[in-house]
């Protein structure tokens, strides 16, 4: 197996990403392209102090480089010879399995759309991160590639998430739910309620509407939403745990016995900070796309972007891809454009 | 000051009411009527052991009762006795300063409106819950009243929750922001854009659009937003915050080390949870309705009720409805229906 690595994005990269993806060549059982400005990985090696290249790692030079004042819907037509517009051709030709990148995400939502394209019948890509719940984990999709979606986006997210979640998170019959403002079937705005009756009569394991607090709990393996609501969804959760880390934290410092009890349950707070941890949960998946896509958080280090590596082997492996584009007739419900 | 009880509506009713009625009127300077079926109350102070009404104390009787299963929308018609309309029909004419209610959310938005009505000129009454930050507390304006909103409707959300802020609880010149999927002026979909504008232009302190994370990290005292969206971004933070404290629970019992440092920190972690406790921060200002009406959580136990009835006292001296009314003017976009 191959991985496509985009070398220059993200707030850490070159230096972060190149130390990243060279752990996961030596860890992870797979080989690693490494894409970008060879000048420049070669000068982050050079300050890693690592005077050759691994093992299972070689370097494709991109000579130019996406910026972020560029703009994610056309910089992957104006810079031919970006990492973002070299890595995911390659990626389309066969010359990798999937494509790994913590640079900007409207960039690579437009460059995997056109390069690498979607399988054939989606209508959208959509960002599917995994989030914990109380009982386990779920998917969560769409998390912010479209604000504005029609009832059959919806319907393809969720079958895209519920492969997803068979095949990459090991979970048999996932479980899919509608995130909505209360669980009776009359709850929500028109997009939910049309949905609805799609996931109805789908083949999905459809459980109905799930509440976002139900969602916290466990109610589903595959929660379904527009991107607006997925995205405000996402980084609630996201602000909620870091204001209690946050406040914890200032408990714990607050007089010297309680720094004593701080130091007792160490060991094991990182197993709740782990959870918690995007460093460590990977990157997000950008499903719809016919071959493996992985967005690593923007501000990754080498850890996580190592982990999003390892999420990218695990989608290969998973086919997801494949399986939407074998079952897409029933994802349908207009006429293709 | 007289304060409207609902002894009838909530999970613990009327037995849990009773007792945070009766609590209220002799811990916080304030007279209570308590409407609802005379003889449950009465039944309800013998299983208390309480033999006279307290002082400050009256019960006004409303033999009807609203079931879970009554239609929010019709039954404040079909059931004229019921504590919900005996109630809001007093605090309309005048023979309370606000009314307080564990009931259905439904029903007593309904009730409200066609009772006691909204303040004239506004389009929708609009549920506020007031939300931890890191940096103190901000109100969260539509959690659930209204799924489908108009930019009209926003704006007069943000002047509600912006006079809310201000006279309850005490934050000048309160920071509004949007909640939106960026921070950008072009995130969101037509109704955050559209609403975007309505906002720069008005003589609110609007400080732009709000990421959930952001808004729980303290980017803003008034979170504007349409009552799905809102819906789903509180059910987010009290889902994200009961699986961590959970968590957090099952650290602190998994050794005999570990539960040595729970005991530590026991008085500590009150503090944390307090700012988390629906008991404590009360209930939830139904805003847009010519006075004021508070809904108590569905499983509000004594101390919540009491803590609602606080939030009352508070809000019936801010004249929040007052100042609605005298700019209601500059919260109008389109002409009187």
């Amino acid at each position: 197996m191959k991985i496509i690595a985009d070398a220059m994005g993200g707030d850490n990269a070159p230096d972060e990403i190149v130390l990243g993806a060279f752990n996961a060549a030596k860890n992870l059982d797979v080989d690693i392209v490494l894409v970008g400005r060879e000048e420049s990985i070669l000068g982050s090696m050079k300050k890693l102090g690592i005077d050759e290249l691994p093992k299972r790692v070689e370097i494709v030079d991109a000579p130019e480089v996406v910026l972020m004042e560029d703009d994610p819907a056309t910089v992957i037509r104006v810079k031919k010879q970006s990492s973002l517009n070299v890595g995911l051709t390659m990626l389309r030709d066969g010359a990798g399995d999937a494509f790994v990148s913590a640079g900007s995400t409207g960039a690579l939502l437009s460059g995997a759309t056109l390069i690498t394209k979607r399988v054939r019948g989606l209508r959208r890509a959509a960002l599917a991160p995994v989030l914990p719940s109380k009982t386990g984990k779920f998917v969560l999709i769409d998390c912010g590639a479209n604000s504005d979606c029609t009832p059959e986006y919806l319907l393809q997210f969720a079958y895209m998430g519920f492969y997803y979640a068979e095949g990459v998170l090991k979970i048999k019959n996932p479980r899919v739910g509608l995130l909505n403002n209360g669980a009776e079937s009359t709850k929500g705005t028109s997009l939910q309620l049309e949905t609805y009756a799609l996931l109805e009569k789908s083949t999905l394991n459809f459980v109905g509407n799930v509440e976002s607090k139900d969602a916290m709990g466990g109610a589903c393996d595959v929660l379904v939403s527009d991107g607006f609501t997925g995205n405000i969804f996402l980084k609630a959760v996201e602000g909620t745990a870091s204001l209690l880390m946050s406040e914890l934290k200032s408990v714990f410092m607050s007089t010297a016995l309680t720094k004593i009890s701080a130091l007792i349950i160490k060991n094991k707070m990182r197993g709740l900070k782990d959870k918690l941890n995007p460093d460590l949960i990977g990157g997000t998946a950008l499903l719809g796309i016919s071959k493996p896509v992985i967005k690593a958080h923007g501000s990754s280090n080498a850890m996580a972007f190592e982990s999003a590596i390892r999420q990218a082997i695990g989608e290969v492996g998973s086919n997801v891809a494949s399986r939407l584009s074998k079952n897409v007739e029933q994802m349908k419900i207009s006429s293709d454009e």
